[in-house]
Parts: C-alpha cells; sequence; structure tokens
C-alpha cells in the first residue's frame, strides 16, 4: 500500500534445513528488519530455503534482480552443510577458493595448531567478494554486489550489522505509531478502512493480541512521513472515543 | 540432500507487514514444520510477503506449482489488511462473495447484533473453497485446491491443524536424531563429512549453539528410514569418542 520508500528496498534468504524442519526458531529476521527501518531500507520478503545448491542459486539468481539489497543469513560455517559461499560463487559466475584477506584474518586469530582444515574453510569464498567484519568469532561474511551473506547464529550477526551501515545506502527512515485498544477487530474494522483511505502515504495495520486472558487490537501507522502519522492518528482516536472503546497505551 | 520423500513436500506463505516490519516475532513456521513433519510432509520453503494483492497472487501461482500442499498464514481477519481471500479468489480466477456455509457458521456463533459488517466479512471467500473447522473462534480457514489457508493468530492456527490430518496425504514420518557435544564445528567438521557421504539416505545437520557461556554443537540426522539413523549415529559416536568429546546427551 505504501507507495513511498518503494525501490530502496531488500529480502532475506535464509539458508537452513534446521529452520524449515521446526528445529530452530528463527530470529534473525526481526533483527535484520529492525535495523533496516532505522536505516530506511523496507524489508519486502523472506525466503527459507534447505541447504541445497541448486536451490540456494535459483534463489540467489531470482532475489537479487527484484531487490535492491539482499541478505541471506547461515551456512559459512565450518562443516559440510555448509554451502552458501561455494552457491554464491555459482550463483554469480564466481571461481570459489581462499580469499587472501579472510584467510589471513582466521591464521591471526587462531593459534597455529588450531587453525585446521575446518577452519580455513571459513575463508573459501567467491573470488572477489568483499568482507564484512565479524568482531565475535573472526570467521567473516562477504558481500557480491546486492547480496550479503551473514551467518546464522544471531549472537553472531546482530553484533556484525552495525559495521554495514555504510555500506547501505537507505531512504528516509521508516516511522511508526501504535495505538494499543481493548476491543476487537470487527468493531474498528469499517471505521479504519475509511481512514486508511483518506490516507495512501500511510500503511494501517490491525493485529489482535491476546494477554492475560484478555482480548484486544493493535493498530499500527507506519510511514516515512510523520505529518501524515499524526493526522491519521488523530482520525483514529476520534473514533475510538466516539465507540467508547477504551485506549490501553501508544507507542 | 535427502532424497527420500521428494514429492510429498510442502511450502508456507507468509502474509504480513507485521513480521516483514519486525514488529511480530513469526512462530507459525515451527507449529506447522513440526506438524507436518508428523504426517511425513517435508517443509520445503517459507515465504514471508507483504499484504499486497499482486504479490500474494504471484506468489501463490508461482509456489502451487511446485509444491503438493501450500499453507498460507494471515489476512483472513475483518480488517481491511486483510486481503488474503480476496487474493486467493483472484489467484484461482474464482469469484470472491459470500460463501453460504461460512456465513452460517459465523451466524450461529454471535449474537445477532453481534454480527456486525466486520464479521460478515469473514464469510468472503472465494466460491468453491471448502472450510477449515475453527474450534477456538468460528471464522474458518479455507482450502482451494492444494493451498491451505489459516489464520496468523498462534493460538487460533494451532488449533486448526489437527482437524486438517485427514486431508493430508503424508509420506514416512520423518525421524531424527540429535547428539549434543561439548566441542567447536571445525572439531568434527571433516569426520562428520565422512559420514555424510557415506550416508546418502541421512541429512546430517551441524548447529553451534551457546549455553550459559559455553559453546557447543548440536549434530541433527534425519531420515525416514530408521535404521540409517542408527548406523550413521554409531559411526558418529565413534570418531566422537577417539577425539575424546564429551557427549553431552542425545534426543
Amino acid at each position: 500500500m505504501e507507495k513511498a520508500n518503494k525501490k530502496i528496498n531488500a529480502a532475506i534468504i535464509i539458508i537452513g534445513n534446521e529452520i524449515l524442519s521446526g528445529r530452530t526458531q528463527d530470529v534473525n529476521v526481526v533483527a535484520i528488519s529492525k535495523w533496516l527501518n532505522g536505516l530506511g531500507v523496507k524489508l519486502e520478503e523472506v525466503r527459507v530455503i534447505p541447504d541445497m545448491e541448486n536451490f540456494i542459486v535459483k534463489t540467489i539468481k531470482d532475489v537479487r534482480k527484484k531487490f535492491k539489497y539482499v541478505f541471506t543469513t547461515g551456512g559459512i560455517g565450518p562443516t559440510h552443510d555448509d554451502i552458501t559461499s561455494k552457491s554464491i560463487a555459482k550463483a554469480f559466475n564466481l571461481s570459489y577458493g581462499y580469499h587472501k584477506k579472510a584467510y589471513e584474518i582466521l591464521e591471526k586469530y587462531y593459534t597455529p595448531g588450531e587453525f585446521n582444515e575446518g577452519r580455513k574453510k571459513m575463508a573459501m569464498l567467491p573470488k572477489k567478494a568483499s568482507l564484512i567484519f565479524n568482531p565475535s568469532s573472526a570467521a567473516p561474511g562477504f558481500i557480491v554486489e546486492n547480496v550479503f551473506c551473514l551467518p546464522g547464529v544471531p549472537s553472531i550477526l546482530k553484533s556484525m550489522l552495525g559495521g554495514l551501515n555504510d555500506k547501505i545506502v537507505g531512504g528516509k527512515q521508516i516511522l511508526s505509531k501504535t495505538i494499543n485498544l481493548r476491543t476487537v477487530e470487527s468493531e474498528i474494522a469499517e471505521s479504519l478502512e475509511k481512514v486508511q483511505k483518506r490516507f495512501h502515504q500511510v500503511e494501517i495495520g490491525s493485529y489482535p493480541f491476546f494477554r492475560s486472558g484478555k482480548v484486544g487490537v493493535s493498530i499500527v501507522i507506519r510511514s516515512t512521513e510523520p505529518n501524515p502519522i499524526k493526522d491519521c492518528a488523530t482520525q483514529i482516536q476520534s473514533f475510538i472515543k466516539q465507540k467508547k472503546i477504551k485506549i490501553l497505551g501508544t507507542e
């Protein structure tokens, strides 16, 4: 619905059988999305795909054409199921081998006896990849054109995002206002739709919740412009007052 | 990597700006995936897409050709941003309007004054959709061909899955065994790869974890066949013993 910021968008590709099998709860989408919001980049699609080379290659080729920035998570560790780097090389028709700078970083990080084959594998990257600094555990992420490859371990991934700020050319920051109500969605649906129709620059979402056995609705107003958010909130608060609905709080 | 069960697969399409904006943490993938594992259906892809009709229509058309079962979550409530039903109708070239049976269910559930326009909207479905029973809050999900449309609220979604068991023709149940180790991935990477190469029927995943300040690795062995899992586990336990790595537990 929101038309602004249209081209400054991003997608995330989560590479990991452990997410698809239900074994692991992904938390990286929330972390990356919140970081992108602050940079004025709108996350528009997420895909979770298996650790299969042909699947990864096809998805990368498809998604990177459609979005300004693509972030992958997972599959850059030392084990046999870590095939992201090799697959990215294939998707870009680049050779795959030891990356001099990555090798040096890892060689320096580990004591001589510790730098074994598994760890050396983490220096195998697509030719011409530029590195993403990893302040937690040394093994770098990497960038090829508009594709940014990050690890799957949430704490390590989070520690690497800040270092990417100057690599992302964002747009206006995406602002939001939330109004939490003691009501059910159907009570406000018609009035809310009327307000949405008056404001094309904002995106109004309505989300039911259940807390301590009571139902409620969060109305979320999002836009890159502060004034339409304010005007929109005023109109929503006006029909809420008329309907005598209790406001639980605003954020 | 796993070749068995290849055709009995599924995809999930999460329809929701609130997931993409980072506001809401999805938990439905884990719930649906675990339920599918029990039915012998392998989840092979997840997509998270915005509440935009053209995006939904395109994704449905694309994904439903590639997978035996497709599950959508979200966008079937009473508000203006709930556009899943209408979009599914469009994707299948079906007319969209009041569904007699759904209307009757909702009319019966609400007291006469309560059955307002917002709630009536939840009876607007694609023509010929068959219904998915909702034991929590009445508003049904629906099925069109191989696409199963479920709500986004996790507790309601979960309550509806059991009722679908007889609509899913699954394969052999996907079994798994996990071995948790006090080690780092690079210590076991080479040995683990050798074992994987000997077992084509199993999928071996390696996942580092951090608990109470200590690192460890979970090795997860998955297959539809119990014997290869057992043999594979024996070989892994053998190299673990040689390397004098501590086993923290098995699941």
